[in-house]
């Protein structure tokens, strides 16, 4: 057996901490989404919060939008997504199960180092190992579909949104006249999407439901060479700020002939997930969409998605420099690379192994943990009132439970970036201890002083 | 024509300054749906906030949960969903539009003052106005449908979640183990939902796809009386801190005919929208559902979803109250309750009226707004740079356009609750002027304290 990864370590770490849990596992559970626990919901809203400030508040040229799920059936038409938002499918005439043509050639040329001289017919069925009998590949639409209204019908169908960015290009001309903005300028969504994958897998990385945070900026054509660059030093520094390793973190120049039919550019930031067969995954992309989606929707509706400059007079079709990234494949590129099993000292003067998850302290899901040396009242009351005090600006956790050396090491392994430790002398002093996570050094801070001293940590 | 109320100039006011957009509107628009604009969307994302931190983040009892909108179909039957989940509707043989047959009923009665004699048949068609020729009710389902997988069949159908708290629910046993938790304690949720409404409508209130934020609270039994009353009372203080007129808001101890089947008991608290017909509408609602949830979904998954206490040897399945919130119809509430016209002093010496959303701080989707007092770049450029600074921290606007009246009157009608004006003084004493939205008086503030002065009013 291959040695463990530190991507299995996480998964594992994942599910027992409530980071991560399958989706509805009472009943057998699903692979096409999975359910996010405490620490995983808040390490989300973390990385989501990071992005909004430092993608859409924090810039004067950037605003925010909120679209809906479902939108009017009319909006994947024109983005041409009913059209050609599909896959090759073929059927197993023994099993009658279906595959991803193209999923099933790739396996053949991972596994034998060249295609197969005969194309799916020199492809085993998966399952049974039989020489394989194959239907013709047939086209499958990756959007999901619903039905709304009374009746289940064409005029009911609707569309599950399989990307937030449409959302935006609709929206276009609302936001710019709403918010007085005039490009360059752009439009950031967090939101979930949906597609239909036919193979979801890697634990968090490919599902049928997932989530995005989308930007589209707004260029004069002329212009957008330099916002492309932008963003890609943008995207890449902002991982980067949050702790990924330089490492694990490369960039991927999209040749012409893999790129989306409407992309002038596309370069995807790629992280070294560590997956069997293939090290790195794609974690987000930054694509020059032209004017393909703006021009894609004028036609369709009749609406005059341009600016016009007063300066130069000029009537024009912004470019879209788009930077995709998706939510929860930020989150797993966080977690394996802040994944970390080191020496460390134990109580006993010896040294064990400990695990620690060295996330950012912005990122982590609990800032800080108070621990009271004793479950006496005379420690664990006013221990917990520091707590509640705390919580009125961050998640903290209480823990009065164990030797204090194996409560450091369950915060250490969900990442808590300060232990506070409330002891006998607190009651005279008037002061706790604060462990560092990383450094494991400790200093004693006045009990009124708590608050200033995390938020000079967490916040500076 | 009636006068306007507070919500038709809410309306008016959220489509021209970026609230709320129709749904691809562009495409003619949905009736399911809306898109918040840039406005919409941080004030949506402001109430989101307060609720988790005082909910969620603020309580030691209380942790978070993301789960999936697509759950395993077995949840959905588990929780009684597919079965009971309808409404009864009724076609028209004159025009074979479906219409439900509950409102029908409901409309003849508001309008003639008791139900009709003969039931449907004295009903007359509401589009044509012929005498009524109707089918017989049959049950539909609001429940939103997709497939999942390569088929589109009964083993791929999946039902979109018409409430988050069923994924709480299915999440028991693996969120009170990973947190440690034990009874009393509770788990919060904030995300999107989907009901095939036959009739969505009034503004954001009713819509098939909309946002809850919802707790399911875990006691024992005997103490599910104490935690509903708590409960109530924590929901009505946290609309009442942050601004709703006590006045606009009430409860309403639903009777039990009216209550859900496994509701021991249930209160609504209802605010005054001011819709037509019916002023007031559901905000939100608190029940006590039993041990309902988790017994039925105990026996449908054979798993154990109890707790045992170590003091009593009790294995007990616990009772839930639920607090469930609609996301926006809250942030609803909070635009009607906050739009006011009034009198106010301009720059002739003279009165007009200004157009005001008396905001709280917290939730202003604008925190300020930087004026500088001239286009010039001497002072356009330093101005440029304090909002660019103060952008570190909140949502900031920067507006050089127009008299400052008017820029002042922009900033009233979005609930910005500071106006920072750079004048040509500022250049000498380094000091701008703050003006307060709701008071209109104005104060000088060093340039190196505006960040301090703005913290102490928004966070204290």
């Amino acid at each position: 057996m291959a040695p463990k990864t530190a991507l299995d370590h996480v998964i594992t770490l994942a599910k027992r901490r409530g980071f991560v849990f399958q989706s509805g596992e009472i009943y057998g559970g699903s692979r096409s989404a999975w359910d996010y626990g405490p620490l995983g919901t808040e390490l989300k809203e973390n990385i989501k919060a990071e992005w909004w400030q430092t993608f859409v508040r924090g810039r004067g040229d950037m605003v925010g939008l909120d679209s809906a799920i479902i939108l009017p059936q009319a909006v994947w038409h024109a983005s041409g997504h009913v059209k050609t938002f599909t896959d090759p499918l073929v059927e197993s005439l023994h099993t009658h199960k279906r595959y991803r043509a193209d999923h099933l050639l790739e396996a053949y040329e991972a596994k034998h180092g060249h295609p197969p001289a005969n194309g799916l017919d020199d492809i085993k069925d998966p399952e049974t190992g039989q020489p394989g009998k194959w239907t013709e590949p047939q086209q499958f639409s990756g959007l999901m579909k619903t039905f709304l209204g009374p009746v289940d019908n064409e005029e009911g169908l609707h569309y599950m949104r399989p990307e937030t960015a449409q959302g935006i290009f609709v929206n276009f001309s609302n936001v710019m006249t709403s918010a007085r903005k005039k490009p360059p300028f752009g439009i950031g969504q967090v939101g979930k999407a949906f597609r239909n994958e036919i193979t979801p897998g890697n634990f968090i990385f490919r599902t049928r439901e997932f989530e995005q945070m989308e930007i589209e900026y707004f260029t004069h054509p002329d212009e957008a060479g330099h916002w492309f660059d932008h963003w890609v030093d943008a995207c890449y520094d902002w991982f980067i700020r949050l702790g990924l390793n330089p490492e694990n973190l490369r960039k991927f120049d999209v040749p012409e002939d893999e790129r989306a039919h409407y992309s002038a550019a596309t370069i995807d930031l790629e992280y070294r997930f560590g997956f069997q067969g293939s090290a790195w995954g794609e974690l987000m992309g930054i694509a020059n969409r032209t004017d393909y989606d703006l021009s894609s929707h004028i036609e369709a509706s009749g609406e005059k998605l341009q600016y016009f400059d007063p300066k130069t007079e000029e009537h024009y079709t912004p470019y879209v420099i788009e930077p995709s990234f998706g939510l929860t494949r930020a989150m797993m590129a966080f977690l394996v690379d802040s994944y970390h099993e080191e020496e460390a000292p134990n109580a006993k003067g010896g040294v064990d192994v400990r695990t620690v998850l060295k996330l950012h302290p912005r990122l982590a899901p609990v800032k800080a943990a108070v621990l009271p040396l004793s479950k006496k009242p005379e420690l664990a009351e006013p221990a917990q009132r520091l707590a509640d005090e705390l919580r009125r600006n961050w998640n903290i956790e209480y823990d009065e439970a164990g030797a204090i050396g194996r409560r450091y090491r369950r915060q250490d392994e969900i990442g808590t970036p300060f232990c506070i430790t409330y002891d006998f002398d607190t009651l005279e002093d008037h002061a706790v201890t604060i462990r560092d996570r990383d450094e494991m050094t400790q200093e004693r801070v006045s009990l009124d002083q708590v608050q200033g001293y995390l938020a000079a940590k967490l916040l500076g």
